[in-house]
């Protein structure tokens, strides 16, 4: 699972890169039938999703990947289910939360959109 | 999604509890063509993954849920995402370790079995 592995690095560091940089440019990466569980709020459609990121109170934000698993998702096709766990840093380091991200990520022209995302702080 | 997220609770109380009880009877629920990543470690089919549960050097385990999330996982069939974080229990309360957990569920015979299980431990 070397392949996969790396395509699901590639997309995480590019999502979150565009997410820090500017949340509402991770568009091109939902679709209309695209699903966010944002700490138990639940989102769908690329227009609801956006919104959503784009207003959450963090002017500055960065995602400190720590773990990232992924696997084939289906035997016919080459989505993938990816787990994230990191911290998510908010303006100072003093402000580190962990979070637990799931993604299931659909192959469509040679890239790959959300499907499923699933976002998850722990507190604590 | 209030039935989906029923269904995940009713599948993941049952997964915890059979976990805790015994976990070679998990294996009804695991496929040959089902993926375990635990802690970075990659097992396939029903077999290496009930090995590689049962040689787990817990004699008492407990699944303490903090939180669980679920979503539709396609449009053309009744499979799901679930992400449950919450914290390992062995032994004594003081040795809880917090965890987080996506599964893959697809539907069978009116059941639904394991397709992805991905697994993580966030030590600190």
């Amino acid at each position: 699972m070397a392949d996969i592995n790396a395509i699901a690095k590639q997309f995480t560091d590019y999502y979150y890169q565009v997410f820090s940089a500017d949340r509402k440019n991770l568009a091109p990466l939902y679709r209309d039938h695209s699903m966010l569980t944002f700490e138990a709020q639940q989102f769908q459609g690329t227009n609801a999703i956006i919104e959503k990121l784009a207003s959450l109170p963090f002017t500055s934000i960065q995602h400190r990947v720590t773990t990232m698993d992924a696997q084939p998702a289906a035997t016919d096709k080459a989505s993938m289910i990816v787990l994230v766990t990191g911290q998510l840093i908010t303006g100072d380091e003093t402000n580190a939360l962990n979070f637990s991200q799931a993604f299931h990520l659909m192959p469509e022209n040679g890239s790959y959109y959300v499907f499923n995302d699933l976002f998850r702080l722990n507190y604590g």
